[in-house]
């Protein structure tokens, strides 16, 4: 059940970077939903490699194979199944370092739960995972156009350069996603400079749902909040999240913490658009904390399978900065998240207006 | 669904901060554990109020009832149930405000999913909530315990006084749960005042998870930390989680941020005990940002049900800080997780054992 | 997880039936529903022992007490927990046989599964336990009422005694509920004399529901027909179950078991109700296969828990035929899946809708 | 989540009779399962149609094509991914009765669900979807294998021909997995007969499963008979179920119906393996009632799309007798459920063998 996630939209997701393919089942899709494949293709080229200097070389395609549950562009109400295949594998970049755990990756953890070596390539632990994540969030975010749903990622600070002035649009046309036009170049600096030391560089990245009605998420433990924490930490690099005010919170007072309510538009979302655990209309507001990519190529110190200290250094195509890699990710876990509410939204409706 | 929680070791909680009692149902405990119900008892003491001039004047005795699953201090595997009544009901207090949405609260968000007035008491959105919380992670610490496993969890920042030297053991002593004891009378004087105002003030707790073995956790979306945050986030004042490093680390560097490996004692632990969603053996190590209080006397703006605006002064006993009450509903969900993922090991470790 | 039950409608049920008392926290049920406390009552004292003399003498009032999530006659849309106290538990009777395993009871498998020796009472193995299906269903059938779905359960046969002319009304009135006037007297003497001989008999229910729409249930493994099988033979002394025309189409031509579709209403409902794992729309019709109770006191063959080869006789009071009892319970389950789907069928209605 | 089964060990099924394929994806399972990819393609051959003149005379090849999860013949602990390819679809032959409901069939309920009309295939109703469920059995049957639990299915009755002598390896070798040697000419001749008649008939199998340790299987909802039930209805043709004694058990006493416990070999299985929803040690023991394949060439009333009266005559290729075609999805179900409770048993026994 590890790769399986949702509650009324499910998915469940398989596939190793260095094997045949990546891919996803999607089950609890109701039937008729407009959902062409250029779409879906459109997400996943979205958080591909190779767009930019900023991002992996490799030459990965990655083209959509739909396998079930979409016919002439509409959703059939059965799974909806997609491959998409590992075309440029170069295993050998990875043999050398074969039997050494690198550092900040789960070599050392799958080893130890899995009994097997470090992998070429990371098995599921590998940022080719999250294809999978985008191509059913593309899916989701189907769910969610019709009711005027719509959700952004972009990158809102790099090592110690953060966007003061966010325009979203900038975002979507930047190689690193940077939602500050002024701050554009300075991050851009910075990441070539790391890159040049062999090393990387951790960074933020910011989600934002716009269009959300009141009344998604539950009391208690599906609070609105605690399922999107659940599906953002699932993501590799994430290491923290926050919502609204968030970590700044910690030092404010109630007076100023509490969202006034009036008629007027609303002066502040220190909530982040959920309060209780529900949505109030507001937008949904998130942050996440990205760490550096672990692979570099700079020497680290380790241990190999056998216990023995060794250096290693990390060859092959890696992100100075995941942060642009990430934003898609988060976009389609946001997605997951808002449509499983909204089917769950939907049932308890759909019996409250029976009874009036 | 809202109100259950876990996979292998799942609870169920019920009831209203103002009506006959909280209570929660535990399913999965396998039978034999010692469990002595006045263990359950203590946790329960830990989180009550009224131990400190900082917390809520309530005389809640919050006496645990054990109905079912538990016979001469050991698990009988049934589900074990367990009720608090409520004792100290003053309904009064709250009736004034009863048609005003309280700004930060859920009163405004369950008006527009269930369709009914603001509670007295807040319903399933009070703090009291966590009493079954509590009760059920007293059983969870239970099964961890013959495992080694403890979990701890303290202030560490309130308003802008940060803690330098942790001290968990002082932590348990004092009124805030104050980890540093150079900084105790600082969080002290900071609470009284911000109370004389009539305000409440934000914070910051820790929690580790000393003991864990490696292998707990899973890859992809049922990552330990994954897991953990959407518990963490499931507590109602917690706006934000990081793990290890968390946010700092999107200043760093991956040079500074991998942890090296090596067969030495480790000399950092950025990645808070858990790599690729799977422990490695360090503590686990999290900390949550809790916003204010959003109880205050002082005056709010806000609209009533018919949508006129209003101003608020909530009456009645509430936390300046509510820090010290979060810490051990956290060690609670803390412990609740890694119950869960033990289940989960032994399960796959099982069947393992039985191919060699 | 083996107490709880459903997927958007989940129960929880606790409790041993010498315990404390027995209970059910039900999570889903949406805000608003009309749900009167004396309707649980009355479906409770349907199931009740000491109505008749066919059924065990057990002074239980099975007063159910409630806990949480109903207000003023209606669904806050809060879990629902309800308690049903043990008033009568003359452990005395069972005191005799402690340490020999009754044939027919859950006694060995609990033994071997829990390390713990034959339960005065039968543990989460008696069939008090099913007090909170009742209790649970009860609420079911209030979500079910608004759209006109209604469930009724009979007993079919007993022993060889089969009911030819099936009258629902009558059941309700009848010790056995036996649904055939005719063969009512026939039942009651065979019961009898089978109770005069300190052993019992087994049976067959009939459970119908009527005003079910069609689209309930989804395909592969969650059809309707699926669900509602592992509801049934989760009670219990349920040994078999069938639908619509059931083990008598293992000799039927394909020309004379499928149901044809026309205008006029339809001739034949050997479907049952349920085409493809979805209600077509016909009443839903089932039959359960029961058991003779397993606890009778005429001398049986055992082993004690150290292995010695004894006699046993089980005194006390017991049903001779537990087929009147079983009926409120399979009426229970069934409102409990039928009252699931329904939701989880508005949640797919609700997107539909938006689409077009 | 309706083509979503298992906890534990959970599957995950897509695909469409006429579309690309069927596949499966398998989570959960341990890794270092010895799991040859033969022995899959195994399974596959035994369901597949076109080994003798009673089963549906379609080339299906029906190779298996492995996406993920397995390495060098061993489960890597990652989700297993299966895809069997469509080769021959002859969509036209059901063209002609595109918008008729055909009797006995998912058309009407999927039309009044979905939306869709009569599906060329079936959709997600067709036998091809039990690919999926075979494939994911195979993986299960690895996991139970090092265990000892061996799993068979057979048929036991075809129309009014019952077996009385039960011989499994003769059944492995029959066209019609007919287990009594003596009453195979008879089946075979009977089928032959309807066969020619343009017409199906029902049957009923048997299943058992040896070497089930005592333990599997949970009280109250998550029984493992109830499990079974669940899983077994799930197969398209299911219209009952029996366990042990089954139905043959509501004409019994008590005193006749439990099984008594000795030291000696048991001398009856009434109870089919389980009691109180636990394995006991004994095989577990279950009959299906299967009904006539709907699909005849003989004439039948029906409606159409737009609700006018229409006769209808199904061409096409269709097995006269599904008997033998559900005896290795039975088989699958049986060791799904089988491999789930064991994980299930390991984790509890891990968590009660660290407490001793």
């Amino acid at each position: 059940m590890s790769s399986i996630f949702g509650r009324f939209l499910q998915i469940s997701t398989f596939g190793e970077s260095h094997g045949v393919g990546l891919g996803v089942v999607i089950d609890g899709v109701p039937a008729g939903i407009p959902i062409p494949i250029e779409m879906i293709q459109q997400e996943l080229d979205r958080r591909r490699p190779g767009t930019s200097q900023y991002v992996t070389q490799r030459k990965e395609t990655d083209q959509v194979e739909l396998l079930s549950g979409i016919h002439e562009g509409r959703s059939l109400g059965s799974p909806i199944a997609m491959l998409v295949r590992n075309k440029d594998a170069r295993s050998k970049d990875y043999k050398a370092i074969n039997t050494l755990f690198r550092p900040g990756h789960a070599d050392y953890t799958y080893f130890k739960k899995y009994g097997i070596p470090p992998q070429s390539g990371g098995g599921r632990a590998s940022g080719r995972e999250t294809l999978a994540r985008v191509a059913a969030g593309a899916i989701a975010k189907a769910i969610l156009k019709p009711y005027g749903i719509h959700i952004q990622a972009y990158t809102i600070k790099i090592g110690s350069i953060q966007a003061i002035h966010i325009n979203p649009d900038f975002a979507e046309t930047h190689p690193l996603r940077c939602a500050d036009p002024d701050k554009a170049e300075d991050m851009e600096s910075l990441v070539k400079q790391v890159q040049s030391e062999h090393d990387s560089i951790g960074g933020m990245i910011e989600v934002i749902a716009n269009g959300v009605m009141p009344g998604l998420g539950d009391p208690v433990f599906h609070k609105l909040d605690a399922t999107i924490a659940g599906a953002m930490v699932s993501i590799g690099a994430v290491k923290g999240i926050e919502f609204g005010g968030g970590f700044a919170l910690t030092e404010k007072k109630g007076s100023e913490s509490n969202d006034p309510i009036s008629l007027s538009p609303p002066i502040s979302n220190h909530a982040g658009g959920i309060l209780g655990g529900i949505s109030n209309g507001a937008p949904i507001l998130i942050r996440l904390a990205i760490k550096p990519t672990p692979s570099i190529s700079k020497d680290q110190q380790t241990i190999d399978i056998l216990g023995e200290e060794k250096t290693i250094s990390i060859k092959g195509r890696h992100d100075p900065c995941i942060c642009p890699r990430i934003c898609p990710v988060a976009e389609a876990m946001m997605a997951l998240v808002l449509a499983d509410a909204l089917l769950k939204r939907n049932a308890e409706l759909g019996i409250m207006n029976q009874i009036m």
